[in-house]
Order: structure tokens, then C-alpha cells, then sequence
């Protein structure tokens, strides 16, 4: 028997509406902050349509502020990491004393954002493969994949994270604890700052970039890249870069016609994750003496991009 | 006195048919190959807007076909490069004994081929730093500067060079032929290289890019990068970087939301020049044990972006 909990879910996209119904259809006590879905799930519910088995939830907690929530027991953030200004204003309201808060939001800075203001203790980050989009209001589509490799913002293979890894795993969601989050953070990384940037900037899936042999090589050339300035950071084991590379690289290739979501934020013209997926590390990698300068010409011309519009 | 020259242009865009109604005007005899502007220009002649002074030639000898030009004393070559597997077949019915070629072309690479075929002896190269356009057909914009340097492409300061230079000047065209052409043409890739590239992927002109410390910056890093490979060549004399790159960022700051051609032939659709202004000058760069990562990462991007479409 897994321990139920109370559950806030901050920034219900994709993401958070697709974690959020798989808790609440295994039992757990879920409450979720909602602005454009509200008004169709307080009527019709919450519409899941998974390559695992469609599933209506009737009945789902849905609130327009998150003091309506009050406080859980885990807060999980789904939050698009360009609105991280509204971020503690959105937890404050879910903590109590014996409140945490997993971050799944893309890149880095997140942890430490949250931990400045509610205490390194409370914090765990995690790392989601997932691809899902939201439909129409009230429904979520998931795509594929859906993994969580979560841990705690302090180090080490806490009692929690192996209690969150049981809760999802009930859940129907793989989830993984590691005592290192921070190589899970930067191997994520050496997938997302290649793919979501260049897919963006060229609007161009990651099937059209695989295939051509100079995308291909930019990709792997930018990968090679965060391996460096991942490996320079104090992780408890280095990445084994060329077999990771290899792996994803491979990984990629069996995904068809992929959208990176920096792709379709742009696509949608939305602001785009520079920051958590770009800004950050550069500077983080830096602090420990590594330069990634085709990363750092990425990030310029997605900056640049940005604001022409 | 001058002497008077027969002189054939093939590849008259802007660049062609603005230097060759300079050279008409001031009685060298003219034949230019042309293709949109044809019937306009047999009907109404050739109208010049220049920045100094507009005028028009009544009477322009252009044609459909390279062999009803005939051979001439001096061919100047203004064509696209992306167009130069036309180049030899264009070019040599103008050729007989004693005619020279001078490549106005932008980037590396046009010399070498002009020569495999016509013999180094013939070929002249030069870079030119005109603003030009085509309005409609018959009409040729000049917007500003119009500076010619040239050289042998076998190196050194010939007397038929030092000629050349005197019937620019004579017709208006400010012009000097330098000993060291690949060292002009090197110089000028420094500007080209950071400007038509970016200009062109981010579809902004020079000023919305420098306005930008991001985009100043990254043209700084390119043009850093350019020197170092220009250096790397046998030069005359080594180009001074630090003071060339501060001369470039100086006159680019002064031209007002200037396009450079590539970001024009993009938003035209046409091909752009990616082979003369990247691939060559890169591997001339290698093979001379130069990398340039960055200009390598904006070629591919380019390439990547061209064939999207």
C-alpha cells in the first residue's frame, strides 16, 4: 500500500494535467490550479487520451487561485519556466509545515528559486519524458513516454524520493529516484538544448533535422557540448558521453517528427524556456570552467529571435 | 587618356549593369548579356538613380546570348555564384587571345574556376562594396559607396591591373588594385560572413542586429573568427584584426537598416551564396589549419534553413 497524499498541481498544462489524472485515478487526493481548462473540467471533467488507454476523471478539483487549493502535502510544478516571476506566489498558498514541492519544469534554476524562499529541505526536482499536448479545454493528450527521474535538491537517495518514485509507479507513471539530480538535470540538457533550440530556430521537427547530415552533426557537436559542461559540474559519477550521445541520438531517430515544446511555444508564439534550458547552464558551466560557445551562438540566436517578434 | 576597351558583362544584376553604365558613360564600349532586362532596355535604354547624379543611356548594346557579345578585351563578371555552373559556358564565347576576365563575385572560389578553364594568366578578381538594387526592368538603383579593389588573381601589382584602376576611376567608379587579392577578398569576407549570414537566418537588417548586444557581439565573435582564418592564409601581410574589426562595426553602424544581399536573395527566395561565402572560405581556412567553429555552426544553419524551402 503506497501513502496517499494531498497533492497541488501548479501550472497545469500538458504536463501537469496528464501527472495530475494519473495520481487522482490512483487514488491520491489531487488539486489542481487551472486557468484556461477551469470553466469545461468543472463541467465535464478531465479527458485523458493516452497511447496507454483513454479515461474520463468525472469529478476534478479544479481552483482559479491557489489559495483556494490551501495547503498539501507535495506541490508539483509544471509551470513554463518563463513564468517563474509568478512562481512563489502560486506555492505559497499550498505550504504547511510539512509541505515539499517537486519541480518537473524544464532546465535549471528552478530548485534553487524555490528552495531560496521555502528552504532547501522542502525541494526535489525531477526530470519528465514526456510528450503530451493539451487538446480542446477539459482534455490531454499523451503521446508517448512519460518517465520521471526525480531527487532531491540537497543530494542523495532520500526516504521521500523513493516514496514519490512508489507513488507514481502505482500511479502508472515509470519513475525512477537518483541520488543525483543534478546529472539528471544536465543529461536532460544534452538532449533539450540541442533539439528544442535548433527545432525552434528552423522550425523544422527533429525528423527534418536528423535528416540531413549538417543537422545531424550541428546536433552532435552542441551535444558534445553539455557533456563538457556537464561533466564539469561536481556530479557523483561522470556522464559517459559518447554512449549517451549515441543513445539519444537513437532515441530521436525512432521519435517521428517530433515538436520539441521550445518549437511549438514559438510556433504559438509564446515566450520560449531561454533561460532554464540555456541562460543558466552556460553561466553554471561556466562557474566550473567550461565554455560552450555553439551553445552560447544557439542561445544568442534564439534571443535574438525572440524579440524580433 | 584612357585606354577604350571592349568590355563584355555577364551577370548583369544590379552589380553589372550599374559598373557598366559607369564604364559606358565615360566611352568605354559596352556589351551586356541580359535576361529580365532586355526587352525594357532595347526599347528605353538603361536608367541610372545614383546617389550622384541619376542618368540614362539611350542606347545600350545588351543581349540574349553570350556569343552575339562576341570576344571582347575585358569580360567583368557579376554573377550570382550559386549560378556558376553556367559560368565557363557564359564566359567563353567573349574570349579570344589577349581578353582578361575580372570577377566582381562575391566570396572565394570564382577565380580558381575561371582559371581552370581560361588559364590563370587571364584572371583578375576584385571585391566590390556597392549598395545597389534593380527596380524594374531597365532601371538600376544605386544607393551608395561603389568602391572596387582588384588584383591579379596570380598575385602582384601588374601593370594591366594599375590599367583597370585607371578606367574605374576615370569612369566615376572609386577604384584600387591592390598586389595581394586574396588578402582583399579575405578582408571583405569579415564583413560578409557575420552580416549576410545573420542578416539572412534572422530575416533583420544590420542595424536591428547591432542594436542588440547579443547580435554585436556574435558578429564580433565571427569576424574574430574570419581574421584568424584570413591570417592563417600566405597574406602579404597580415590583416590587423582588433583595428579592422572596430573599422567594419564602425561603417556598419553608420549604413542605415542596410540588407545585405543574402538576406534579400532570401526574402526573395532566391538561392543564396552559401558555397563562395562559407563552404570555401572554410575549407581554405583548414586547409591552412584555421577552424572557425562559429562561421562553421551559421554555414550549416544556413544550409539547413535554404533547403527547408
Amino acid at each position: 500500500m503506497v501513502a496517499k497524499m494531498r497533492i497541488g498541481i501548479i501550472g497545469a498544462g500538458a504536463l501537469g494535467l496528464y501527472y495530475g489524472a494519473m495520481l487522482q485515478r490512483s487514488g491520491q487526493q489531487v488539486r489542481y490550479l487551472l486557468r484556461r481548462d477551469l470553466e469545461a473540467i468543472r463541467q465535464n471533467g478531465l479527458q485523458v487520451h493516452s497511447v496507454n488507454g483513454d479515461f474520463h476523471l468525472p469529478k476534478v478539483a479544479g481552483f482559479a487561485s491557489p489559495e483556494e487549493i490551501g495547503p498539501v502535502d507535495l506541490v508539483i510544478v509544471g509551470l513554463k519556466t518563463f513564468a517563474n516571476q509568478q512562481l512563489i506566489r502560486l506555492v505559497r498558498p499550498l505550504i504547511d509545515k510539512q509541505s515539499c514541492i517537486l519541480t518537473l519544469q524544464n532546465g535549471l534554476g528552478n530548485e534553487e528559486l524555490l528552495a531560496a524562499e521555502f528552504g532547501t529541505e522542502r525541494i526535489l526536482g525531477g526530470v519528465a519524458f514526456l510528450c503530451s499536448n493539451r487538446g480542446e479545454p477539459g482534455h490531454v493528450h499523451h503521446l508517448g513516454e512519460g518517465k520521471i527521474r526525480l531527487g532531491e535538491f540537497g543530494g542523495g537517495l532520500s526516504e521521500r524520493s523513493k516514496q514519490l518514485e512508489e507513488i507514481f509507479s502505482e500511479a502508472g507513471v515509470p519513475c525512477e529516484a537518483v541520488a543525483d539530480l543534478r546529472r539528471a538535470r544536465w543529461e536532460k540538457l544534452i538532449w533539450n538544448i540541442p533539439f528544442n533550440g535548433l527545432c525552434a530556430l528552423l522550425q523544422q521537427d527533429t525528423s527534418e533535422l536528423l535528416a540531413r547530415p549538417e543537422g545531424r552533426c550541428l546536433a552532435e557537436q552542441l551535444m558534445k557540448e553539455v557533456v563538457a559542461g556537464g561533466n564539469a559540474q561536481p556530479l557523483r559519477e561522470k556522464i559517459d558521453g559518447p554512449a549517451f550521445i549515441e543513445r539519444m541520438l537513437y532515441l530521436t531517430d525512432q521519435m517521428d517528427h517530433y515538436k520539441p515544446s521550445m518549437m511549438i511555444d514559438r510556433e504559438e508564439r509564446r515566450s520560449l524556456e531561454l533561460e532554464a534550458i540555456y541562460g543558466i547552464p552556460l553561466q553554471q558551466a561556466k562557474e566550473f570552467g567550461a565554455e560552450m560557445p555553439l551553445v552560447e551562438m544557439l542561445y544568442s540566436l534564439l534571443r535574438l529571435g525572440e524579440e524580433k517578434e
